[in-house]
């Protein structure tokens, strides 16, 4: 961690890592305040709540270092105690089904960020990868306004774009991008062209940028210098303040979850997501993003390259904080 | 039982009982040859797999008069047995969730019918109530092949337009939509306009038709007459085979039923389905059709009516047997 960051709110609004210990201690030495984890993709109810049961035990099991935020002052509380907050999400809204009264039992377990759909389309609402984007259901709006009742954030991450911009529209509270990035920085059926987030932003909501190969220009190829450039493009289009990172961090996971993620149990056929040439493995990460702890090489190259300390200090987290601050 | 039907394969491709022994022995004594029996709406994996056991028992505990028919030869053989053979069938995708697995599995116990949707979205398509029908999904596609591989019918009734064109279009084997009207005889969200009817039948499609009362004329004062011009116009538009009844009674139920059929768990609020005067009554069938052998009844009018008797016959139950020879 350097010096600068010790006192900084750091958070990253997404990540999906087989934890272990060893990720742990690297959340908690890179200064990482909260993170939003992912728990499920494709799973079914039953599923779902024991996945919550397993990372109710992993934080058990390394309290010393982390521990679980339900408000955002948890948050807050966790950077007094030196600890890295998790916060828990859903990437898919599998897990509610068909019942609009699951939402608040997941919620009362602790779930704070549910995605409408994932790549697909659901009950809820129209995903990316789907050729026709159906928007928000009937069963999508109720679902969005209990989630807006409860104070769970709506995540239009890997929705298609007319559900995003209906989303966004009728959505009470602010919704979130937790995970993509400008579409004119990298074309890719995940990131989010001018339109959406010039709405989303109207609405004050918020996009956390995205470390995942296949959101990047050049891929695992891409250079810092052309990541800070697009963060400063899209701070003239839509400001500083409804921006942060969501890394989609993807750690210590076999090839075969990533072809699980793409396939889900939805097709027999074999489905290769964002690779264009049908890898089957995970791709490969940029060599200054490689572990959680990595945000402060973001953090650094952003000052470096023409952006305010004050602004990518918020960008590493305080604009995170703040948009939960409005949740929960 | 008229004598003229006795021989008569007579086949009701859809009910949705609260069975007894009462309802189940006006079937046998009506001379019912078969019956497609819907199973569940909105109930997930683990409560349709137990309403199949509750089928079986039933099945089991009246087996001197019903059986369970898996092939079409099964629905001959319960003729010359003398016994009503229930086909079982799902009003919904929701039972298969986001697992294309789970569509043998059901077939393995039995199941020969599934609707893509029941009035709101699924996974898979886009439901006749919804403001915007988003056609057939990825995974919709995916079950679609599957259902076809295993000859399970893809049944569009409750889907919208665009679903039911895009469905017909891509399935290989010929799709039902097992329990609606034209359009031409009664507007309403569920029964299906002229362009569908006549791409369903250039497919080789099958409608059956309902005697539900929000998909009639008049509603439950619809005169038999009128149903008996309905069907020569409707034999004028699309020929006289590819047409059957689903008469979609819905016998021996609270009226909290017809309310959850409209709800599921799917809103908080209240939704009051095809009632325009929010009535949360089962609505009153016409004094003509108020038990599954009043199908006899419908086949007299359609004789006084001038329907040829030939094709009466085929209407009441050789279509729908040649249309499921097709499948299984």
């Amino acid at each position: 961690m350097t010096n600068l960051l010790k006192n900084q709110i750091i958070i990253d609004g997404l990540e999906y890592c087989n934890w272990n210990r060893e990720i742990l201690e690297d959340l908690w030495k890179g200064g990482i305040t909260a993170i939003h984890a992912t728990l499920v993709y494709w799973e079914n109810t039953e599923e779902s709540f024991n996945k919550i049961i397993e990372f109710e035990k992993l934080i058990s099991n390394n309290k010393d270092i982390i521990c679980h935020a339900k408000t955002s002052q948890d948050i807050i509380d966790a950077k007094k105690n030196n600890k890295v907050a998790f916060i828990f999400g859903f990437q898919n809204s599998a897990p509610i089904a068909n019942d609009i009264y699951l939402v608040e039992k997941f919620f009362q377990k602790g779930l704070r960020f549910m995605q409408l759909t994932y790549n697909n389309q659901t009950p809820l609402a129209g995903g990316c990868f789907e050729p026709k984007d159906s928007g928000v259901s009937r069963f999508g709006k109720a679902v969005i306004e209990e989630m807006n009742h409860l104070g769970m954030i709506v995540d239009l991450s890997h929705a298609g774009k007319i559900t995003c911009l209906e989303a966004i529209e009728f959505s009470k509270k602010p919704v979130a991008i937790s995970h993509a990035n400008p579409s004119f920085f990298h074309k890719s059926l995940r990131n989010i062209d001018d339109e959406v987030l010039k709405k989303l932003v109207n609405k004050n909501g918020f996009i956390g940028l995205s470390l995942y190969p296949y959101h990047l220009k050049n891929l695992g190829n891409c250079k810092i210098e052309d990541f800070c450039t697009m963060i400063r493009k899209l701070i003239d289009l839509i400001g500083s303040e409804n921006i942060g990172i969501g890394s989609d961090l993807c750690l210590n996971w076999s090839d075969e979850v990533v072809m699980w993620m793409r396939n889900g149990k939805w097709t027999k056929k074999t489905d290769y997501g964002e690779s264009k040439d049908k890898n089957i493995k995970w791709p490969k990460q940029p060599d200054w993003y490689q572990k959680p702890s990595d945000i402060n090489n973001l953090f650094e190259a952003m000052c470096l390259n023409n952006i305010n300390e004050n602004i990518a200090e918020k960008i590493i987290g305080t604009n995170w904080l703040n948009f939960m601050k409005n949740h929960f």
